[in-house]
């Protein structure tokens, strides 16, 4: 089955979640185009939730995805949480923040029963996860209105692994992608691979289609992807400077500025691996860092930081999510930058064309 | 110009020289199935070259290609030295080995005076640099009898630097490319960048034929490579399985293992960043080591472990050089195996099926 039948859509282009940088506008846009838009909701109560959902099920008639991260949360270590703000606190003081007003909350939330209630009542076609897949149980609730279930692989055994599970179509995340790695079975980042070589081996090695990401910005990767056996592509980075996405002005300004040719993985403002554009305090302390608290509990100090220097109009603490190419991103509405990348599928399609 | 007219070859496939695991045998095979075959020089004094060149000068009429490292050699620290004497010593214990007896020598060493004389006798059709260039002066004698030359760019900044001083074409290599890494603007690996992102970034920036590197196995890698707009591949790992290759038995036996699935970025073996399978010593001291002195002289070291477990019939302590895609790998002729690759060339140019 190709991918479009799949999911329902008429352009096997699917606009990546990024939870924090777009709400539905973004997804709207997409999916009214004939891609498939999706809404992040990591970071959303049931109430966030609800109102974003409301307003995509009221704006497109198209499918739409609605992701969700399904982490397993830590156990909080006081020693960890110490030597964090410890590490922090030269800022803090910088900044004139008090380091011991520091919200505690549990942060960004794995999908849960609530959550599920929640969905049920939008029915989404397509529900994608992050981190793995949830429980059996879960699953099956998310299943009883027909949705897709997709999740990102990082690496040949993860791909398996959620074939074996029963996600309906597999992402293959390259090394290249913008945001939070989708890595679940193993935190050795050494086995995280690029996309050239994940793609094909991932195709090779599960029956369910594969969507490429990690390095597709614009017609050409979208062609490439699908010459190496993708069914359709996942775009972030270039929806970034669309005039539909939420994205900060410092990190548009990062974006469209030479510093964004400097990406790294970077654990400072969440706990979990991310790739952002490299600013002062990855360079400070090291984009990763083992002083950070594991995913998602780093956040919780960054987050002062980040929420100062922005007013001041400085990105040093900010996560600039970003991929390790630029040059797809244009300030162009979302539903223009879709038909632009599928200008690759038709390409690679030769039929297509006659 | 296209590649093939640049360096007077049929087909754009360059196999990549690779030290240690290949002479002239290999680069003759591809040479004369129209490819670009490659010898690498870093490790051979003049009289291995001189015998090497003669040999696949006698082989073959078509052109080849000779390599050199041009690292600046580091200033030995005896602090540093005795560092990483010290974290092998438990290994030298266990093998029955003596740390005292550790041969001192300069180890690989760049290209110099004395290698362009032994070159001025062959006159090389085209002569290719890891790590920058050489001087002026010396890429100058290398282009006295009308050698073309190649070197490799590991980020756009490189690939830049090189087309300002003359190289003739630029070998885009991406993270996922086995061995070393040309990175010699920067030791900032989170500079590195996948082949997808890669290549497509440099061919916008430089005017001279680039030529793609990393994750290039098959004839469908090599077709994604050119529509991404390279003018040829190289292409290394898939090689090392061939029997005109002097891939060590350990190290054949790790690529048709399960262990290549996993491959790290390590500066055990040399001090400078290389990919390969990881092995014992990867896994026990970190793949990355600040212990490691600089290129080249952590291989000093490493070598009489690695001698001794490979007499054992061990890669405990062997670098595994290894792309992160051994698909590839065939058991094949390397002629064989350059026609495979260049099917997907011919795939890439509508024009050549009709």
């Amino acid at each position: 089955m190709t991918l479009q039948a799949l999911l329902r859509i008429e352009l096997p282009i699917i606009q990546a979640p990024m939870a924090g940088v777009q709400g539905s506008a973004l997804a709207i846009s997409v999916s009214n185009a004939g891609g498939l838009g999706s809404v992040p909701c990591a970071t959303l109560g049931p109430d966030g939730m609800r109102e974003e959902l409301t307003r995509i099920k009221a704006q497109t008639s198209g499918p739409f995805n609605v992701n969700f991260f399904c982490h397993k949360p830590p156990t909080p270590s006081p020693e960890r949480e110490a030597a964090w703000r410890a590490a922090l606190s030269p800022y803090y003081r910088e900044l004139g923040l008090d380091v011991n007003a520091i919200a505690t909350g549990r942060g960004r939330a794995p999908f849960d029963a609530e959550a599920a209630d929640v969905l049920a009542e939008f029915e989404p076609a397509v529900v994608s996860f992050h981190f793995g897949l949830p429980s059996a149980d879960l699953l099956q609730r998310v299943r009883k209105w027909g949705a897709r279930i997709l999740s990102s692989a990082t690496t040949v055994d993860e791909a398996r692994w959620l074939e074996a599970r029963g996600a309906d179509a597999i992402i293959a995340q390259g090394l290249e992608a913008g945001g939070h790695r989708g890595i679940f079975l193993s935190d050795d980042l050494t086995k995280q691979v690029g996309t050239l070589a994940l793609l094909p081996q991932i195709v090779a090695a599960v029956k369910v289609p594969v969507i490429a990401a990690g390095g597709i910005v614009d017609a050409k990767t979208v062609a490439a992807a699908m010459l190496l056996g993708a069914a359709g592509v996942q775009v972030g980075t270039a929806y970034l400077l669309c005039p539909e996405a939420t994205t900060s002005a410092v990190h548009r300004a990062a974006l469209k500025s030479e510093a964004a040719g400097h990406t790294a993985l970077t654990n400072l403002f969440s706990g979990g691996p991310a790739r952002g554009i490299t600013n002062r305090v990855m360079r400070e302390l090291g984009s990763i860092s083992a002083l950070a608290p594991a995913f998602p509990l780093a956040a919780a100090a960054m987050g002062p930081l980040r929420a100062k220097a922005e007013s001041d109009g400085s990105g040093d603490f900010s996560p600039l999510w970003c991929g390790q190419n630029v040059t797809g991103c244009k300030e162009i509405s979302a539903a223009e930058l879709t038909r632009e990348l599928a200008a690759g599928f038709i390409r690679s399609q030769p039929q297509l064309l006659s």
